[in-house]
Parts: C-alpha cells; sequence; structure tokens
C-alpha cells in the first residue's frame, strides 16, 4: 500500500519495507549513486530516496528523473545521515510515470516570484510557498466547521444567485442566459428581462446574511461558508472578484454573545492551524513574514479589548498622532486608525462597537441614542480589521423606519420584514472574509495567492 | 445558561433548572394550566412546556402565545406523563419575544403542500419536514469533509467564475459587469468584452474537475464541494440551475482504485447520517418515502457490483424486458435501464464502467480497444445514477489527438495538457450531484425541496 509521506516522517520506523508516490523536488548525483527528495503534497518536506548503482535500469532511470518529474518508489526506510531528516528509502524499485523536461518545465529550482507563478497558476501549487498555503488554507476550513458544528450550529448553503440588488453591500455582477450580442429590449428601451432565464435581474451574491438569518430563526444557529463576489475594478492586494466569506447568525443573541462567539471563534481557528500546520506556519514565520506565529500568539492569548466608537474616537484625538485621515465622530475609521488602535494603544486585539448609525447598514439594530447602531468590528493587530457583525434590528416598526430612511422600497424586503412579523428575535451574526483570514494567518502579501485561482479585474485563466 | 433542546431530551434529568429558547409549535389551553411545544431547530422533536394559572402575567402570556410565537422558557425538568416524551419543563418564567398572528401566520398546524411551501421559502424551514431535511443536509456535508479529510485529502475551493465553456458538460449562464442595455459591440457586431470586467466570456462553472486534476498533481488527494451551475430549461423534480457538487480527483489512482473509493464514500454517508439523525431519518421513513431505511441498508450492506457496460447490455437484451428505449451497444444507458439492472437484475448498487468512447468526455481514459473508455456509473436502487466518473487521460498524445476529434481547438486547454506534459500520472475522481443525494438519502420527491433556495427557471426569489 502506497504511504503518504507526510505519515512516514513523522511514524515510519528503519527497516518498514514502504512505496511512496510524488513528485521529485529535486536530484543529486554522485559517484555510484543518486538521491532525489520526493514531494507527495502531504507536507513541505519530501521524502529523501537514495538509489545506488546496482538498481536495476539505474542509469536509463537516473536520466528521465528531474525537477517535476512523477515517480513510484519502493524500497526499505533506513535511518538517514543527511541533517534535517531522520529516515530516508533506499530504493528497490523506481517507476517513472512522467518526465519533465528541465528545458521546458518552468518550475525549475530556482527561486520565481509571486506574479511569475500565478501566470502558471496550474503548476505553482507544487511550490514550498504555495503548496504550504492550500494546506493551511485546508485546515483552516475545516476549524471553521468543527467550531461551529461543535455548538451544534446548521451550515447552511445560501444561493449564489440572486434577485436582490439592494442590500447596497457593493457592486454586483450580473447572470443572465439572454445573448449579449443581442440582448431584447421593451418598448422604453429597458431590458426584456421576461426573456431571461430568471425573468428578472439576476446578480451574484454579494453577502449570504438576509438568507441566513432565515435560516437562523428556524435552527437557533447557521452558518453559511461559500463564495461571494464583488464586481469592483479594485486592482490591490487585498480585493478579489471571487472570495469565501463565513457567516454566522444566532438567534436568541445580543451583540455581546456576538462578540464573545467571535473571539472564541478566532481563537479556535489559530489554533487549530498551528496545532495540524506546525511546519508549514514555521515556514511562514521564517521565510514570509517573521511576526506571524507572535500576531497568532497575540490572537489567542490575549483577552479582546472592548471600546465603543465613541471611545475609540476620544482615544484617537487624545494621541495627538498627526494621522493622514482625518478623526471626527460620525467619519469611519481608517485603517492607520484601526492600526493604531490594536498596535499601539491595546496591542492587542481590540472590538470597537456602537458606530454611528449613518456609516453602517439599515438593518443593525438602533441604540436608544439613535445616534449609533449595535455594530462591531474586530481589529488585530498586523491585520487591520478582519470581522464585521452586528446585532440586526429585529422590531419590525423600527426596521420599516430604516429601510425607508435609505430610499429603499419595503416591498423588496417583505420575505426579510415577515422574520420580525412572525416570532421575531433578537438575533446577530458576523462576517469574515476568509482570504483574508488566510492571507493574515500566512503572512502572505497578496490576496491573489492565497485562493487557489484568483479573479481579478481582467484575470480569469484556469 | 440556555441549553438546547436536542440535547435536553437525550440527556436531561428531572428536577435540574434550565432556560430554553425557541418557537411555540402548538399550544393547548385547559382549565388551571396550558400546554406549548417549544422547538429550536435542533431536533425534530420539541420540548412540552407546561404553565400553571399560577405563572405570573398567565394571562396575558398564554394570549400572546400561538403557532410561530418565539419565547424562551425558564423551569424546571420534571418527568412527563404524555405518550412519546420522557421529560417535560414546568415553567417558572415565560418571555414571550415576538408575537406571529394567527390570523396572518401562513404556518398554521395544519399540513400543507410542499408547492406552497415553496412559495414561503423564508418560513418553509420552521416545519417538520424542511426542518429535517436541513439537518440531514447538514450531517451529510460534514460526513463527506470527515470521510476525505480522515484520509488526508485537501479540500479545494475551484473557481465559480470561469472562461472556459469548452467542456461541453451543459448550457453555462454568463457573467458579466457590462450593461445589458447597451451592451457595447465591436465593428463586426460580436460583443465588446475588452470592456468588459475579466477582458473575455466569462460563465458560472459546470465543474470543478479540471481544476481540481490541477490540484491533484500537487496533493495527491483532494476533493471540491462547492456549488456549480447549468442554464438548462429544465422544470423537472431533478434539475436546478444552481446546485452543489462534490468532486474528488486523485493522483497514482486508476478506475479500480477510484470505484473503491466511490463505493466507500457511499457507505459511509449514509451510515454517518443514519447515525447522526436517527429521528429524522425516521421521519422520512415514516411520512415520505417507506423505502429509505432499506435503500440505505441496501448500499451499506451490500458489495456493490461491477460489470462493464458491454456486459450490461447484453444482460438487459437477454432480460426479454419490454423496454421504452432501445438497448443497442454503443447507446447510453435509459433511466429505465439502470434501474433495471440495480432494482431486478442485482437488487444492490452496480458500477457499470468501460462505457462507449463516443458517449463518453474526452478526458476520459481511452482503452486499448480504443472503442471505450474507462469510465464508470454506480447506480442504486431506487435511486439510478449516482455516481459517475473516471480514470482520466493522463497520455499526452492520446489526449491531443482525442481533444482534436472532438473539434476542439489545443490551445484552449493549453493548461490541461501541461498536466500531461510535465510528471504526467494516472488519476481519476468522480462526481456527485449533492442534492440528488440529498434527495435519494431523505425520500423527497422534488430536488427543490432539498436545497433551501431553489433556483429554476423563472424562480429566483429569496
Amino acid at each position: 500500500m502506497t504511504r503518504r509521506i507526510s505519515e512516514l516522517l513523522r511514524h515510519g520506523q528503519p527497516n518498514e519495507l514502504v512505496t511512496i508516490k510524488g513528485w521529485v523536488r529535486t536530484k543529486r548525483e554522485q559517484k555510484g549513486f543518486s538521491f532525489i527528495e520526493v514531494n507527495d503534497g502531504s507536507s513541505m518536506a519530501g521524502l529523501q530516496v537514495v538509489m545506488n548503482a546496482d538498481l536495476p535500469d539505474y542509469e536509463s532511470i537516473v536520466k528521465r528523473l528531474s525537477t517535476g518529474a512523477s515517480v513510484e518508489v519502493s524500497g526499505v526506510l533506513v535511518s538517514s545521515l543527511g541533517k534535517g531528516q531522520r529516515i530516508e528509502v533506499k530504493a528497490n524499485s523506481v517507476i517513472v510515470y512522467g518526465e519533465a523536461d528541465p528545458e521546458t518545465y518552468p518550475l525549475q529550482k530556482k527561486r520565481h516570484s509571486f506574479e511569475f507563478l500565478r501566470e502558471i497558476g496550474h503548476l505553482r501549487s507544487r511550490t514550498n510557498t504555495l503548496g504550504a498555503v492550500f494546506r493551511v488554507r485546508n485546515a483552516c476550513s475545516m476549524a471553521i466547521h468543527q467550531f461551529f458544528q461543535e455548538q451544534g450550529f446548521i451550515w447552511v448553503h445560501t444561493p449564489i444567485l440572486t434577485a436582490s440588488d439592494c442590500e447596497g453591500a457593493g457592486e454586483m455582477f450580473a447572470v443572465t442566459s439572454l445573448d449579449l450580442k443581442k440582448v431584447p429590449l421593451t418598448e422604453n428601451q429597458s431590458v426584456d428581462y421576461t426573456q431571461d432565464f430568471f425573468g428578472k435581474p439576476t446578480y451574484l451574491t454579494v453577502s449570504g446574511q438576509l438568507e441566513a438569518e432565515i435560516m437562523a430563526t428556524a435552527f437557533s444557529n447557521v452558518y453559511t461558508f461559500g463564495p461571494t463576489f464583488r464586481a469592483e475594478n479594485s486592482n490591490t492586494s487585498r480585493h478579489l472578484a471571487e472570495f469565501w466569506m463565513v457567516e454566522p447568525e444566532m438567534a436568541f443573541c445580543d451583540l455581546e454573545g456576538d462578540m464573545d462567539l467571535a473571539e472564541a471563534f478566532l481563537k479556535y481557528i489559530f489554533s487549530y492551524v498551528l496545532e495540524k500546520c506546525p511546519e508549514d506556519m514555521q515556514f511562514f514565520n521564517d521565510r514570509i513574514d517573521n511576526s506571524v506565529l507572535t500576531t497568532a500568539e497575540n490572537i489567542i492569548q490575549n483577552e479582546f479589548e472592548r471600546v465603543t466608537y465613541t471611545k475609540a474616537v476620544e482615544l484617537l484625538l487624545k494621541s495627538d498622532r498627526p494621522f493622514e485621515y482625518p478623526v471626527e465622530w460620525g467619519l469611519d475609521l481608517q485603517s492607520e486608525h484601526e492600526r493604531f488602535l490594536a498596535e499601539e494603544l491595546f496591542k492587542k486585539p481590540v472590538i470597537v462597537t456602537d458606530y454611528p448609525t449613518q456609516i453602517k447598514a439599515f438593518y443593525m439594530r438602533l441604540n436608544e441614542d439613535e445616534k449609533t447602531v449595535r455594530a462591531m468590528d474586530i481589529l488585530a493587530p498586523k491585520i487591520g480589521e478582519i470581522i464585521g457583525g452586528s446585532q440586526r434590528e429585529e422590531r419590525l416598526d423600527v426596521l420599516e423606519r430604516r429601510i425607508q430612511a435609505q430610499g429603499l422600497e419595503l416591498k423588496d424586503y417583505w420575505w426579510y420584514l415577515d422574520l420580525r412579523r412572525y416570532g421575531t428575535v433578537p438575533h446577530a451574526g458576523f462576517g469574515l472574509g476568509f482570504e483574508r483570514l488566510v492571507q493574515f494567518m500566512t503572512g502572505m502579501g497578496n490576496i491573489r495567492d492565497v485562493i487557489p485561482f484568483p479573479r481579478t479585474p481582467l484575470n480569469v485563466e484556469f
């Protein structure tokens, strides 16, 4: 039976007969024998294979082996004299499945820029860094599921296709089955959607929150975890047109409960990944960003500070810092303000609550002062805003007033209002951009390098 | 602390002081006391609450309680004299969060048709049947993750937005940021995609397989689990425009390994759900389809039969059955043929392999006879086809030939071909339509009732 290399590196014992399958990372030829390092993607480290010259077909096999070639190796585990490795395989047989011509294979041993690697998105996961990223991404995904499932949350699959363009969370992509070359128009020159697949304008969702609220009024505690979209023409290291979001929603929950859950959630995720992917995380700390581990520890070990927006503004004004953007009650906090609070003032994660009504969404619960809403943002050192959430407005009359105040139509929210009409409950939730979490966790500078196939303006390859 | 009702029903002991929060399912008033059944979505069964007339504000509280109202109940657990329940709560306090006017609340105690419930998709999860469906859907999702993760598979998030329209798996939705009212055209009257977000025609994916193959050549074993799309105008009980798919892909794996994995996978999923959701599964068997449990047992307990397509055609011809559709080597098997094989001939799941080349996709591995490919479909009693998979063509020259034979352009597959050019490996995988699995597992007749917010022609509400 084929053994996984990660498992052999941990538990393999000398004299075991093993078979491994993977891809050659490096080859070194010496007089009378050769070494190859074989990687199967199960761990950053590969397993060293020693081939003696008396191996059948030694010459022709070694000739066919080069970085990227695929092999099956059977042999016996032996203690390794090489540094950095406990065991290696002495090969009894080597089968080469596929060669990788060194003249043309783009992934030679030398370092490549992440920009270049994006152009070969079909091969880049074979590199140390991207391999580590996607193992961490997987562990992080499982941490999310495990955290919520352990507490009885139901994973709900909210729709990607939606007819509501009205939440205002961002620009949306249109989805259509009409022939774009000749879109049918009505008499007054608007699109004749009666001929389209859904009979009305349809978009890619920007958030599953409103549907998650539906499900929370049936199952109490639910979460979404799936792709969301923004048609924003942002070419930055932090924006994707397609990205994954996590959005828990809890019935019978207020902002305090929401904050408690979010704090426990982040601590859990970071602890889980440190435990499951220690080598990969060490690699990021050594090679990508040497604050990765201290940032993780900071999140895990500190009780998060909680301050109101009003208090945060006071503290910023008192700081006498020459901020680039103005600090004034009613204006949104900028990244520089958020980082000052988390990194310099409190030196740990900070939850800012109760933001001004006018800078937050209509569905956030209005405080008695009517000037602020029960919103919360979590700011972390080195990271900035990582989670945004709120208690939702559960009072029918207040919600109707807020919708109308934004110039929106009540009828577009008939079902959302029904949730307040029938058995309404205090409820709350938050949203976390999954790629940003992975980016922060790994220290990767560009968000395009933490998702397998990034979609950004003009980029939809693979 | 609030307790979950599922947990109390299992472990609650008389004399415990408890608080529960949920929605009223039924109310019965008697002289001097009233009963309500409270459900919080954690289980099919609710918890019975007894309110004595000496409860503070008894009269006004009882008046506000009706089906759908949301409540918080604190009290003491007592043994129940009612049939079908071990314990109940004697209320010390009842808080009504939200009423549900019996005059207008659509979910009264009487039975509703599933068609009607789809019109109130924001409320239907509060019913017994839909509640059970989405708990089973959640358990099924977790079974999928757990099965693959235990074996070291990496969950990969393949893209939703894609520029390849060429796999031919089905009609695709177009995605655009162009203004549909005035789509810009080039001089020769084709769409000027240079002005669109991605600079080229972009679609919603019909399958993550090709990208999963990329990831399998880095991590050996991977799986996708996410939404996919079809713009087919099919108004049937088995078609959705948006549905979730599971697609594992294994490097160093042939069709035998693929079948072994698929069989183990199905057995695992069904066992897991039976274990995690026994009450819900019993409910489906009692109320929806009385073959649900025997179908599950059939899958779990039988070794799947494996026959070639050629053999299957022989068996069908020999059967002397008056099938509606012709049976002839080279034609695809129809549902009636598949059900005959699984239900009548073998009376257990059957894997049919090695289909004619011309009825299967270009990427399936060509057999030496050149007439058949290493494809496999799993057919289950009462269910029909539930899984389709194949060993993939890993030989560069053969794959190029197959692509060209289909009239496709090699350059559109440059990266897919590169996987065969550099370290190619035998590999295989399969696809499972997640909603069909849930449909079969629960016996639900219409696929629109196993996804929270179904998208079908002209339906994109909620």
